[in-house]
């Protein structure tokens, strides 16, 4: 497309900002018509899609890291064919897909944005599954806001994407000036944000951005530039076109007074079509696949379920080719580098950065790459605001963190996940697993590979002992009843680590006379209802145990489970109610309750409750 | 101290780094080492501080943002006479204070540390502390690692340091080229780092970090640095000293294997004694106080509890000097604007980068400032790590998150808190509160202030009626039965927006001659557990209504108080279970089943079945 049609693009992409907006009476319509003639060149000019399989490997990817720009998608995708005037006009209705900020309920979005500074994370991983998997000449396009650079996530991104020479990789960046409630840091001075690019390894162009031949030229010069990714940074004017809001504070995030009055500023509604380009057509790389030979353990041994992790892993990286795995500079501690030995090619180090991380695992798997992402349990938290993200993008996402709660022992409890469990149980979609031994363990990371949504599996740091043979099945919503008899006083309902001190506690009850039904509830999330609704039923009394806070964890969640079912019964929690610190694994399960001799005092103390039947 | 004395400064503390990782038989001995010659020079000829007394506003801070370090600091110390040597051979036992990483336990520490990235945006709020609030000439050393240098969260710091000219704050990168697991993208290139931190505004100066001359040269450059911040960047040597370890890689965070022979190569055991300078006596500044004069509302307006709190905290400002407010660019819909415009010198504007903006409220409250910290609580999730790792640094925080659940309507999910309950509710020490009207919000802003540990806010974005009289008083770890008679049939258990639906669905039920309890938990954690047991007791039917996903929020939490009081009651709880998406408040509310008319339906189902006796 030529200068003047583009420039007449550009406007069109500004009325329908401005109309969508005045019909739901809300949204961002100033963001979009800043980067409207950025948008207009590349859909026209520069973008290769394919609207009709939006799937294909050999597609370019669009992605609006200002997510609140979607009235400028929106634009763009009535202006391709894709969508109706109509449907845009059914902007942030409760019936359309075209929501406040894209999601993939929209089949040409990939992944939602929304919450700032996330799309360029996420445009690494599909740069790198791009560039490094599939090695396709597809290219990663990023509508980046001035205001998200703020976010400390973009400079991850920056770092990464250089470290991975991606250059299928173009963020265009729209430096109007403004974010929601004033200026920027850094305001129109474009320069900073060259420096700060080529200082991270990026090629840079400085262009006006309301300019379409510097727009063209930019956009060929970033797809000639080889070895490192390419920013154009644009100046450009919040609002641009309609003099009333131009460059103007106070007008984020706002539908205009008067939109017609806006809509003839800007030259009246127009019809332009675009025809977007098809990539041509290519084949994407793929691995081989093989029969799954997962470990096996031997019952009796001594093995932390954060090494079966990392064995079972690479077997199922040697069965399947389409797992992938990142780890965030632990793979030494997660044993995520087993998988890396094994598959060096399909691991990618994200360095201590976790948003990057999780970002990638979700950019990954956006291309089909089916994403293994681990670092310590703990520092997944580093990352939360990602995962959630991650629910609304419908990614498959398959989360592995070590070093659960106190029994890793003396770093302490910043390395101690104590809150993994309730913050990703709450998390849409999410599944939630806690192996308590290692053939349990790999026969749970071959389930995650088919489990659709985020699915976290928590690991151990200490060893722990095999109890379950190597040819048991356990499959996600499942629980194991490891002890019981017909005449279990009382139900001790463990996960992980406090599997073993159930046992224990039971071994040691037993010699009391007090028969106790032992559960291991491996899959917290979804959790089986059926099995402990069973245990409430049949001896009334139940004690949870787990090396978490209280709150939300495993006997929140049995507690949940046992409302549903309608189930009362006497439950007593355990867990760790005091802020932990330094000392022996061991000591550290006595001294915050959750060992053997306590889960078996608390048993016998509800034993001794008068009974209320039920 | 001079040259030569400060090299055997350096020794010592490697020798003590290696006896106390020995005795422990773990620790990060090898990430001591590199570090340990500036450290030497900085205790013995820079740093300011009264050990006596260690929480002085002049004392200058000093903050291992490489927790993993603590060898070091532990061995700084026992150099300066805060601790005897065999208190630093308890190292990581569980009755000692040394912790594996370090946490405020340790009377001379401000802040936890150990999840990297995490010391720099905490030097920047104490920076701004010192600089802004204070006015004094403390200043900030932060111990930093090359590894940490890829989390985000640093570049966050590097840009808030520079906007705020904090030339009180030096940074001392540790480059000694290896991380956990390997080297780190940046290896010794530190033209890089110089690089990458002059584009973020700070002087730089490069030197040899085992030079002692040139680390006393750089330190005293960063003190007559005006305007901005600086870092220094140390070429360094990981396990410098011990041939066995040196620059290897495998040797991180362990203890080595012959420790004898180690200390013997670095010169043997050392008793050097540090005096180190205190700062000069001075008088921090201060804001006056007054009277609390609230904002009062009329029962029966409609007013937005985000409004009221803003509101409510310009009021609270007004009162007490020590309240400071920041916020992540969103302040004109967190209404912390408010408080900007009648408190401007109070107010830290922290632009779109949360982990920073909870840093540096944490940074703010460890020099003695009562800190009020607001974006929409959906990005709370931004800053999960700080806000976990701020519960270890014994913090005393207030978060106040606006934009809670569906009821935001057409911006989508992306904007839309529904995890942020369950994941604060299991954050060690915290308080969740979440009013549902402004008089309400008013009173529980005021209570935050005095509360200890992390209290978190929730509040909402539409406007909701006035329901209590401005002179109620509302109490931490309360709630309110709105509506009770002795026929009580079923109680209805609301928080937030989520009160009014149950409101009018007791209003409905009433109708048809079910008469509900309806009980109004503002606080969700700590709970008011007698109120619900007592509603349990009197109606044997609950149903909880949320504005959040079922996992860790309030049906849980209600679950879990009847639990401990060993009550059992049929427990209904509506939250929402599916993805959300844009649309009109009203018709989310329905959408997801939590509005007046699914509460009444649920109510009608459980009235309606077989009577269980408790």
């Amino acid at each position: 497309m030529e200068a003047n049609e583009l420039r007449e693009l550009g406007q069109q992409f500004r009325v329908d900002s401005v109309r969508c907006a005045a019909a739901a009476k809300s949204g961002h319509p100033s963001s979009g018509m800043s980067a409207a003639d950025l948008m207009a060149v590349l859909v026209a000019n520069h973008y290769r899609f394919d609207f009709d399989n939006p799937k294909r490997a050999e597609n370019d990817r669009l992605i609006f890291s200002k997510g609140h720009a979607s009235t400028l998608l929106y634009a763009i995708f009535r202006a391709t064919g894709a969508i109706t005037d109509e449907e845009l006009l059914q902007y942030r209705q409760f019936d359309s897909i075209l929501e406040g900020h894209p999601t993939p309920r929209i089949p040409w979005v990939d992944v939602a944005t929304g919450s700032l500074g996330q799309g360029l994370p996420l445009g690494v991983g599909i740069g790198i599954a791009a560039k490094q998997l599939d090695q396709l000449p597809s290219r990663v396009w990023v509508l980046h806001g001035d205001s998200e650079m703020a976010e400390g996530s973009v400079w991850e991104a920056f770092e990464h994407a250089a470290h991975y020479e991606l250059d299928n990789l173009t963020a265009i960046l729209d430096v109007n000036r403004l974010g929601q409630r004033g200026e920027t840091m850094v305001g129109w001075n474009l320069d900073i944000y060259r420096d700060r690019a080529q200082a991270f390894g990026w090629h840079t162009i400085e262009i006006d951005g309301h300019d379409v031949d510097a727009i063209e030229s930019a956009y060929a010069e970033a797809e000639q530039t080889k070895g490192r990714p390419t920013v154009v940074i644009a100046h450009t004017i919040k609002g641009k076109g309609v003099k009333a809001i131009e460059n103007q504070p106070g007008w984020h995030g706002k539908a205009l007074d008067n939109p017609d009055d806006a809509i003839e500023e800007l030259g009246g509604l127009r019809n332009i079509h675009v025809d977007v380009a098809r990539p041509e057509t290519a084949e994407a790389r793929s691995f081989p696949s093989g029969k799954l030979e997962l470990p096996r353990y031997e019952v009796g041994d001594e093995v932390a379920t954060r090494k079966a992790y990392g064995e079972a892993l690479a077997a199922l990286g040697s069965a399947r080719g389409d797992v992938v795995a990142v780890d965030g500079e632990v793979s030494n501690s997660t044993f995520a580098d087993l998988f890396a030995k094994a598959h060096p090619e399909r691991y990618f180090e994200m360095y201590i950065a976790e948003q990057q991380m999780v970002a990638a695992a979700v950019g990954l798997q956006a291309r089909g790459w089916n994403t293994f992402a681990s670092t310590f349990a703990a520092f997944f938290s580093r990352a939360y605001d990602f995962i959630r993200m991650a629910a609304i993008s419908r990614a498959n996402l398959r989360l592995v963190g070590s070093h659960a709660g106190v029994s890793i022992g003396e770093d302490g409890p910043s390395q101690m996940a104590l809150e993994d469990i309730a913050s990703l149980r709450a998390v849409h979609s999410s599944t939630v697993l806690q192996p308590c031994d290692a053939n349990q363990t790999a026969k749970l990371v071959a389930a995650m590979a088919d489990t659709e949504g985020i699915v976290f599996l928590r690991t151990l740091r200490p060893n722990t002992p095999v109890i379950y043979a190597a040819d048991e099945d356990f499959r996600v919503g499942g629980s194991r009843v490891i002890r019981t008899s017909d005449e279990d006083a009382i139900t001790l309902v463990g996960s992980g680590v406090t599997v073993h001190e159930a046992l224990k506690a039971a071994d040691s009850l037993e010699e009391e006379g007090i028969t106790a039904r032992v559960i291991d509830v491996y899959s917290i999330k979804p959790i089986d209802a059926e099995t402990l609704q069973a245990a409430a039923e049949a001896t009334g009394r139940i004690v949870t145990i787990e090396d978490h806070y209280p709150e939300g964890g495993l006997g929140d969640a049995v507690l949940s489970a046992l409302a549903e079912g309608g189930e009362s019964a006497r439950v007593l929690k355990l867990a760790v109610t005091e802020m932990p610190h330094s000392g022996k694994p061991d000591e550290l399960l006595s001294a915050y309750g959750i060992d053997a001799e306590h889960i078996a005092a608390a048993a016998r103390q509800l034993v001794a409750e008068p009974v209320t039947t039920s």
